[in-house]
């Protein structure tokens, strides 16, 4: 009898990719330098999660990547159909589970002599790699310590949020900045002083029976959307409104919702604690209803891996 | 006696590139898909221009660059003689007399399980291709043909523009703005309404013997700093100053500076005609004199294609 081989290693275990049309393990998922979605940043993209071998709210993600595309005038080279298929591949080939799946759109390059936009063809790329959470283990049960940040969110007068985009210099500056002040993470401002949006977040204040979120200057994220489906469910008001940073050191709670994670729970802002220092009751009931229902298959597709 | 064989192509003809160590023709420049200078536009980059065989203001390029860098936080992982060798190789490999010459720093990205842009390793890119004009033949001769858009420049609160990045996504959206209103390029307003800079070029008006250029929310161009000096050298007083759009439409003369194409003109400002509607003769003089200096050696550092 032959001795029995180790089962092969996957290639796509560290995620795969879809690039010029093949499917790649992610170590080689390469873009040409000269690609307008990297020297101008002139791209659109989306992320979809997978959670228990589930696609979570697959077609919002896929119509919202259609939205800031036709909004930056990027042409894309797929339909619908055949990028969730695209997508479903890369998950499959990774053998994952739970996955965090990003969808990019990208200018591409005009001809040698043309510094048209309009003459570019523009270019489509796609990977599968393991979840990622936007905090870590420890982070998502004591609570993120997040910092109101004297940068400014690029303003919608500059480069349009709702049309999801990679222009994160002022993220990054925030970032830095929270480090340096002791937090974790950063929320940015608008120029009247309103709170927006983090890096990969969408924020939320609850007082009472009552959540606020604000309503301008950032993404209309898909996990916000899924926080506003729960609050109603669960008869709690929401209101979409303009949010002093003031109001989120005076909130009883304050959460944030990313496709990187869900719910998480903020529990120091500026370094001061939030309402007893804990993740507060409403966060955690949402929180809860937000993975039970996801895992019983609330706005899932599920993903033959045969 | 054999035949002679054609003399073979150098591979390098379309440009060459340093990616991951190494030299590449351009057409496999590529970088990873993952790399936080793409997907958060992390990164900071310059641009230098070869003419004639030698770099204009080499030294000065890899200052600002090093600027960038710091600026950004990103360390950056070679010195500047080291980076100068890089790029002089890229163009020694292409061949290239005149060429546009980038060199890009990165953030790379952390390790799995990380979104700290701290645990990150920067990375280092440069590539060398043919000279790029931002103006056709026929555009620098008879002027550009500018809009001043609605779109807001990204304000210094939210991305210092001191720091050279690839945020364009204003500029595209001005650029686009500027097709459907029959111009060429456009300059983009700050919140108060005064320009601020182009896609890749600095703004001045002329009125008697008296420059103007703005003085905020705007990259320091080398080509801007090259307009300042030539000034001075033919008495010609240049102030930087807050720079109203309606200057722009009143002016004698418009030009541009930038280095993809130095000193252009601009003729036709919101469709009207600048001044008599031809390039200006402050304009044309401060152009020749661009030209004639830096090929007699001004700023001037030889490469050895030996």
């Amino acid at each position: 009898m032959s001795e029995s081989a180790p089962p092969p290693e996957n290639p796509y275990a560290a995620g795969a990719a879809f690039v010029d049309g093949k499917y790649v393990p992610m170590a080689e998922a390469r873009m040409p330098i000269l690609d307008w979605g990297f020297l101008h940043s002139d791209c659109t993209y989306d992320v979809v999660h997978v959670w228990k071998g589930r696609f979570f709210r697959l077609e919002d993600h896929l119509e919202r990547f259609e939205r800031s595309a036709e909004g930056l005038r990027l042409p894309l080279p797929h339909t619908r159909e055949a990028i969730g298929e695209i997508l479903s591949e890369c998950v499959r080939l990774a053998r994952l589970r739970d996955a965090y799946v990003e969808m990019i759109c990208t200018r591409g390059w005009p001809p040698v002599g043309s510094r048209d936009p309009r003459d570019a063809e523009s270019r489509f790329y796609a990977f599968a790699v393991p979840f990622i959470w936007i905090a870590d283990e420890e982070q998502r049960k004591r609570g993120l310590h997040l910092i109101v940040s004297s940068v400014q969110r690029i303003p919608p007068q500059s480069v349009n949020p709702v049309f999801k985009n990679f222009h994160w210099g002022d993220f990054t500056r925030g970032l830095f900045e929270a480090f340096e002040r002791g937090g974790e993470t950063a929320v940015l401002v608008d120029g009247a002083g309103n709170v927006t949006e983090g890096p990969g977040f969408n924020i939320f204040v609850v007082n009472g029976e009552r959540v606020v979120t604000p309503d301008a200057g950032m993404l209309e994220g898909i996990t916000r959307r899924t926080v506003m489906e729960l609050c109603e469910e669960c008869g709690i008001a929401l209101e979409a409104a303009p949010l002093p940073a003031q109001a989120l050191r005076e909130a009883e709670e304050v959460f944030l919702s990313s496709t990187a994670g869900g719910i998480v729970p903020i529990t120091r802002v500026d370094g001061q604690p939030v309402g007893g220092g804990a993740p507060g009751p409403i966060t955690g009931r949402l929180r809860d209803l937000y993975w039970s229902k996801q895992e019983a298959g609330w706005h899932g597709t599920p993903i033959d891996y045969s």
